[in-house]
């Protein structure tokens, strides 16, 4: 919903995809450049799981995640992609997936595709920043792929490529607080993860909603894991869902006979957004508590249904992670050190931790009577 | 459709129209700082009048427009909004409706909305070759408003921005032919075209088509000038109308019992686009006939229906017209001449004719038998 | 003399040759992957002609090369320090002066470093475009470069990149007519011309001038083309020559005794220019005679030194020459054409001819008297 | 020197300057639509400080300080050259002297010249970014100014801009140790400073050396701050200065009978430069004896001259300091705060010490014998 905030911002991920894919590429070039060994074999392999390894993000992905397929991640989305396009093209996938899974023996491969520095961050961040303007998130892609190498099969920096990646980590940083978690992005997913909880809702106590037949379909169902594996009918349905698919009911639904539901469609299709407020701490039970107290009387809703109108939650990010795969600096002298570990470069431990910021968002008209306003 | 080659091009009328409203709001200022006299009601309307003028496309403006709205064009039906708006505001666009119409007294203001040189020129043909990379297409909007003054109230560009203006009017050339006109673009459109006429077709016969409400509302009766004036429902339900809209409704027709409809739109989706080919006369009759016989035999088509996968028109652009409002060029004597009189500047009479290709567009499995392609 | 006008253009010819030997390699990296059969020596010597096609150029190049070297050209000059560098490298450089004098039976390999379209141009279009940010000059160089392929040994370009190649030929016209002639470079250039050649004079009078060692060499002596030939003092001493002896020398000159000099170096180094009139036609003889009068006048000098104050001259370019090594496009079908004689191009033919604009330059003061500003 | 490694950094302080003066008359713009009530006359003296504060550096500033005017900084000399102003425009530049200085009684006009979050940085950092190419560097400049506040006479930013402010501090940080610091440019301007202190040396022994006049003066004298401050020909002689005098000289002495000061000039001409070593403790002792023999023997110099040719120093850097003027956010709140305070920034407490760099550097052919290779 970043394009509420920041009107370029309408690339898609199969332009995300095809960039993913074009940097494992140059990646590999470089590698082989610079005496790593990679059979054609393995390049395909990597290249295959760098363009599908977003393939299982439905539209408005971390929206419809949480609500459809509650139990399947967007990952376990992808592999199903892949073991199904595995089994069309006779096992040419069984390198790849070896190599998304992560069981293949040279571990840079999957640090390429998925790690702390792989090709998924090194496009979106890049892309991101170019669509929505954001230069403190714009970073060197190219240069920090001409600056990788491989020590024991792991992925390494050259150290003279360290400054790359340290804005690299704070280009991530900035993007997550600047864009992804920008209040009014964030405020809009909320408002689409209530709509589309609704509509489930009312979908599954059999009232009707107007919706495309591959929507309907996950509508009017729970959909599990083992849906997923056990009929191929789900991955198809899955497969067909896009962006138009649920914007195009949405818009349908600012007419439904259902109040709660047409609100809010009225208010995300209108921009008519819910106020947001962030804060370090969750916000104080009272203040929550009059906050609904107002929204039952103000759209004569029961106190369950009221939490489609005060919505408490939380984003977090940390800029750097010592406790997954660390990055790792190749020295002049040959020895490598995680990043964090090379001189001067003690400010990134204050990085290694986990940020949350705590926010409540509801309707602007809860509180703009004038005595409230003063 | 432009998008399918160039895949960034994915900026929208909404990004136009904000564009074109900062262009003429720069337009305003510049002419204040140069001594011309404007008043704050002028300025207002001229931008009010840039902001909707294009208001009135539907989605996939070019196809929708011929097919649905038969004797409307997309200027009465931004005219129509504009009039509804200055009814909700009590009379306050009246003004902005005289320039956009052209009937204000001072013709500079309708010239920077609607000419040759209009603020709506200065922002597509730069937003378009920024999001397409086609740098040939790339023009100094921000100089050449800077070039602007007024002469008897019509608007003329300072000698010294002539070079600007040459390069405005070859940039546009070149968008025509490299983007707008590009031939994957051009096949991806006629494809639609003939999915939304096949898709009428149906619905004024009774037959059931998915669609939303509002689509269904087009697709199933045919509405004309007088329907938007006489009926107000038409044009709100126009409003709700957006590409969303047509692409979930597409996506869905892959199904359809109608085999015409459901493989065009097989086609679209799938992007296995209609083979074109462009030249500078019409192609010929015998080659077109032997083209419909093939895909009579291969689709089981009627000779009529043939002219669904079989598809012949032509496209056109004139770089600089001197027959509309001409481009005038203010010389350092204080003396004001038509750019194409201005010493040097003969080649551009060069220019100043249409250009019109033809093309013949068909289904590339038509021609795919090992025997014809040796 | 272009960035008294466009501050940001300092880059040096060492960036121009670096580019240029850039565009090249990309060149023939391009046509062997479209199968032309280019051997390692080949592309060795095409890449040394690149490099070195502008070594010959002295110090602000056009106003020294006609004073102090009258019979030499540039290229006369270039081709010596290739030859000095042959007879270094035992023999090596003998294919790249083949190449740069066009004697190689392959003639795209000198068109690549010399014609309409090498990279000659494709760089400093580029190049001057980026640091002056005349945007009316920026070229696709990599695109052009993308769109060339061999045909029967000559160069051609692709069909479907001839937007680009007419944008570059326009491009050339607008940065030729903006940039390079733009009236402030013309007369900052022909006040260096006339100090220059003042500086000669006396020089030649023995009247004792401060300069750089290697500069008094070209000041106290006539150096002929033989000179350069005979003495190779000469060509060694030429390549020590750089801006830096110019510009510190006429810094100097500012109080040098000798009036006319001084004057003209206090003008360069103060930016107090001449003014200067462009003109289709050549300025009347009334006018420069009445202007001469006023400078003997103004500055006690003779008639034969007010031409040092009154200064007539032209300047010329020409788009496009069907008269010189064609641009060939290689259309669709396997034919190649003249570029100018592809449909629709008919209007490059009004590009193909030499415009001239004439100019006389001044110093301001002559005509600022009260009555005569009047 | 850095563009001995980024040529195209070949931009000059007059650049610099003008950036500075835009970028002050943003801010004040900017202040004025927030409400800070700003005279005409405090928005010229503030423009005319920013314009004016950088007129004290010499050629290759760093170096010509260190050597010629031993305790005179460039801001000092900036000063009497704003005092000559201020004679010549009858005390005109009287305010700007009060906010150069920082007496005036609004401290945010010296912040906004001069601080760490100054236009002189915000410039610079943009411009060396620009022209060098390194990512990292690159600034919001126009950003940073929009979120600039006045709170109590205090220059202070707001809250929604902390994510730029951060990345300014990190983008200073990177572009030292990335550029102003990259080892090729420290090994050139020590070679530099080594061939000024040479040319002094020798000149305060009389002995004759080829020198334009103005930089002669500053050879053959010291030259002591009071000088300055006594004869103004001292500082019209400085003004007269600049790269082409000290480059042209340079040239010139590559053949002069000084075996030290001509090996030194020829290497910088030739760009031989001094290898480098840098590293985080000083150099050891018995390393740097034993490059100074080797020097010795090579060079057949004394032990003194041999710091000719070993050089021992060090670079410093700090991205943020506490102690000095502190960067101030404004909170939404309407409290002021360090940035270094504001939660989730605790990491900058990283960043706020000095990170000091120690090198040595010879001449490679020190170490180049094939025993010594290996």
């Amino acid at each position: 919903m970043a394009h509420l905030v920041y009107p370029g911002a309408l690339h898609t991920r199969f332009h995300h995809a095809l960039g993913a894919f074009h940097l494992l590429i140059m990646a590999i070039d470089n590698l082989r450049t610079k005496g790593v060994e990679l059979s054609d074999k393995e390049a395909e392999a990597a290249s295959i799981a760098a363009l599908l390894h977003d393939t299982g993000h439905g539209p408005f992905s971390h929206a419809l995640e949480a609500l459809f397929i509650e139990d399947v991640s967007h990952e376990e989305v992808s592999r199903l992609f892949m073991e199904k396009l595995n089994e069309e093209y006779d096992g040419k996938l069984e390198l790849a997936l070896e190599v998304f899974d992560g069981r293949y023996h040279r571990p840079f491969l999957h640090q390429l595709v998925s790690s702390q520095l792989d090709v998924d961050r090194l496009d979106y961040l890049r892309r991101d920043s170019f669509y929505t303007g954001v230069s403190e998130g714009s970073i060197g892609s190219d240069r920090i792929i001409m600056m990788m190498d491989v020590r024991h099969d792991e992925l390494v920096i050259e150290e003279k490529g360290i400054y790359s990646i340290e804005k690299f980590l704070l280009a991530r940083r900035f993007m997550y607080w600047q864009v992804y978690f920008h209040k009014t992005a964030v405020s809009a997913e909320q408002l689409l993860l209530k709509i589309l909880k609704r509509a489930k809702e009312l979908a599954l106590q059999g009232i009707e909603l107007f919706a495309t037949p591959a929507f309907s379909f996950f509508l009017y169902q729970k959909i599990s894991k083992n849906d997923f594996r056990a009929n191929s009918k789900v991955l198809d349905t899955f497969a067909r869902l896009d962006d138009n698919d649920v914007m195009a009911s949405v818009k349908t639904w600012m007419d439904h006979p259902d109040a709660i539901l047409s609100i809010l469609c009225r208010k995300i299709i209108n921009r008519d957004l819910y106020k947001i407020e962030f804060q370090d701490t969750p916000p104080e039970a009272g203040y929550v508590a009059m906050l609904k107290q107002k929204a039952i009387e103000k759209f004569g809703v029961s106190e369950e249904e009221a939490d489609y109108f005060v919505i408490t939650d939380s984003v977090e990010n940390r800029a750097y992670s010592s406790e997954s795969t660390r990055i790792k600096i190749l020295l002049k002298n040959g020895q490598t050190k995680d990043i964090a570990d090379v001189s001067d470069r003690k400010y990134l431990a204050g990085l290694d931790h986990t940020i949350t910021k705590h926010f409540v968002c509801y309707p602007k008209e809860l509180v703009q009577t004038p005595e409230e306003v003063l």
